[in-house]
């Protein structure tokens, strides 16, 4: 429903040249890949705050790290704006092999992930090779065992897509007798760290407890079971806090001549918890920001304004939602959005919004990204980042800045995100490309959705 | 000293031609290629055994593994040879970062390390960038707290030898004052896994609780540090077991006509706790008892007889000096002795024994590696591996297939070192280089040390 509507949209679009001055573009360009304010931000936020699950006693340290680090960088009206976001927070866990040999596992638990009892759940495990095997099994076939779906992920476009429903799949276990649950980690990595990430429970099964598991250790365990019995027991203690808060915050550079046109931009705040959250999502924030501190250290600020935001709560969900709502009223002002999340690595295209690459007025912008190695899609913009979605919804036109992401995958949600992944010249072509668009279209009056 | 010994002997040097046919030696060596021996043998210890440092429960599981597959694979002479090895054992470990902020740090105990109280250790840090500022630190320098040296790996040659003296400098940071001692992991990876190791106790300082933490971790401490006040709390349990043995076992592939001449390989049983030890040391055991098995199934066996070892205490020591002990009286009759232990990735060269390379008679020897990618180099081997050092002491020759280890030290000693790490293309390329040679050293006459 949502293409059908920016498609019409599309039919009346209107895409002025841009009026920024293209050499100023390509000075920033040049600028911004020898800059450290991105890596300086991310390293901050990585290594003062750590992780930071919305809800726990760390979002409200990032929020103060947020709110100090935006104004130590120039930014004018910094917002802090709360929502309610019931959380879930992470006990003592521990996953053991007890037979054929006593082996404690690497495995965490999933976000959302019901508690074992004290005493924790020992059962033998199956292991089955894929979801659909899962789901082809017939109910009761795993009465009272724990399921393992031991289905690798692939490397590459969409591998995340199809290997994450094994991540989800703990009802369809429950349905069919399990008394808890193991995915072998979303990960196209080989280390041990387990990659941990959201649950979806059906109501109409039992909730039971689920964790992922390290590659190696699923490895490990479908080896085993293809010779006898494995034996686990699993202690996973968690608890819900339903009252818990959340925070979207944002810091500006004042548009000079419509201040009211907003182009918004950022990041999450919120991390998972194993590692330090630094691809996912400090890049993000350090990119958003650092491009848009370069913008206005210029002579005169574009007309437009801009503004990054810190979403709050992505990982679990609830900060697109709450954004949306809460800038309702100016919707129609905001002239595009976009959200940097998907790591620190190269941009390899840039998707505009629907109907604007045809245009010969972005001749410039492709001359523009060249240099950077990136090419200016035919295709428009479909996802734009989780954060910007409730805006996307709404009518606000995105665009998308498509990362690499072949090494993404190995990290991702695991103790493995930490600056030490990061590769600074990456980050900064990040900054580069980000800054060049976001000074073209803050500095021109293009509208791209179309007079409204 | 040893040097001179050897250079001694090679004065009276005698190498005959390989009588081993070098066709033979050619389809042993194409045939490895595509034999499935090495990676089942470095899955099965990895998987069905698991973790195994000597002393431990799981040791004495590893020697049955061993005895069981040396049978299955069709060795003669399985021996169980049992030393005396006093051992160090793990108990629960917990390093947490509790100022500025807290956080649950990324650390492993080194072998050996004394424990904590059991309440812990806290006091602040003090980071050190090197070895070297520790040991330019006054007496005293470090009164009460915990030195943490983040001295960063080189990767490439000599790389380790360096680094590694940092995880041996708990008596260096004693001396100064220090109540706890922590290394950054001896790794050129980014992974938060730490990577653990020996520690090495001076008699003349005080034996403090010593520790590994994560590349990341180390890299989160110096930066915080360098900001101000950062507080951890140790706790380390550990127990030493003196009454504990291990065990060198072995099999053999005996000579067709002079099966009292010896040709000694293998690699070590023995691991490290936190991974499977696949690389170090499953890997060489793998390439030895594959290399072999395919030489035995060859129409008739070579004139000498091969024997793989599986060396039992290699992390710790004591193996190669119980092994020489015990074959003090064949020491003349091990023609060459050597083991493979640096990993499964690529063999680059062939080190020779002292003398040998020279010599006209190794022209076939060449042809036949060079395939494999790998040169025969001019230089003799000096380091075969540790648990051929007594041998090499006692004047028995040895040969050095020098390996890519380019990421060895990525994974080593860490909880990443599994077979998801491993390129089973690499390790029969091991397979085929080592089946060549052992082929054509078994079926000479060559004499590395000359009369004896």
């Amino acid at each position: 429903m949502r293409i059908v509507v920016l498609a019409a949209l599309a039919a009346s679009l209107v895409v002025p040249a841009f009026a920024g001055d293209a050499a100023t573009a390509a000075r920033l360009r040049d600028a911004a890949l020898n800059d450290s304010t991105a890596w300086d931000v991310l390293t901050s936020l990585s290594y003062e705050v750590g992780p930071r699950p919305a809800g726990s006693p760390a979002a409200a340290r990032a929020r103060d790290w947020a709110v100090a680090k935006l104004k130590e960088l120039g930014f004018s009206n910094i917002r802090v704006e709360p929502f309610a976001k019931p959380s879930w927070r992470r006990g003592a866990e521990d996953v053991e092999m007890t037979a054929p040999f006593p082996l404690k596992l690497a495995a965490v638990g999933l976000g959302g992930s019901k508690p074992t009892p004290k005493k924790g759940i020992a059962a033998d495990v199956v292991v089955v090779n894929s979801l659909a095997d899962l789901k082809a099994a017939q109910m009761g076939a795993f009465k009272g065992k724990i399921v393992l779906v031991d289905q690798p992920m692939k490397r590459g476009l969409g591998g995340y897509g199809e290997a994450v429903e094994a991540r989800y799949a703990e009802s369809e276990a429950a349905k069919r007798g399990a008394v808890a649950y193991l995915t072998r980690s979303i990960s196209t990595g080989t280390g041990r760290a387990p990659h941990t990430g959201h649950t979806h429970y059906d109501d109409g099964a039992a909730k039971i407890p689920a964790a992922a598991i390290g590659v190696p250790d699923a490895d490990l365990l479908a080896y085993l079971a293809a010779r006898g019995v494995v034996r686990l027991r699993l202690k996973l203690a968690s608890k819900e806090q339903p009252k818990t808060v959340a925070w979207n915050i944002s810091g500006e550079i004042l548009g000079s001549e419509k201040p009211d046109e907003v182009i918004v931009i950022g990041g999450h705040i919120d991390s998972w918890d194993p590692g330090l959250g630094s691809i996912d999502d400090a890049a993000g924030i350090a990119i958003a920001t650092a491009a848009a501190k370069m913008i206005a250290a210029l002579p005169q600020h574009p007309k437009r304004t801009i503004r990054v935001v810190l979403w709050g709560s992505e990982e679990t969900g609830g900060a697109a939602k709450a954004y949306a709502a809460a800038h309702a009223a100016e919707l129609a002002r905001i002239v595009v959005a976009s959200e940097s999340d998907l790591g620190s690595d190269r941009i390899l295209k840039l998707e505009l919004p629907e109907g604007a690459a045809g245009k010969l007025e972005f001749a410039s912008l492709a001359d523009l990204m060249k240099p950077l190695g990136i090419a200016v899609s035919p295709e428009a913009a479909k996802d734009a980042g989780s954060d910007v979605e409730g805006l996307q919804k709404a009518g606000v036109p995105v665009f998308s800045f498509v990362q690499d992401s072949s090494r993404y995958f190995d990290y991702h949600h695991s103790a493995d995100d930490t600056p030490a992944i990061v590769d600074q010249a990456q980050l900064n072509q990040n900054v580069a490309a980000w800054a060049v668009l976001v000074y073209l279209v803050a500095d021109s009056d293009a509208d791209f959705r179309g007079k409204h």
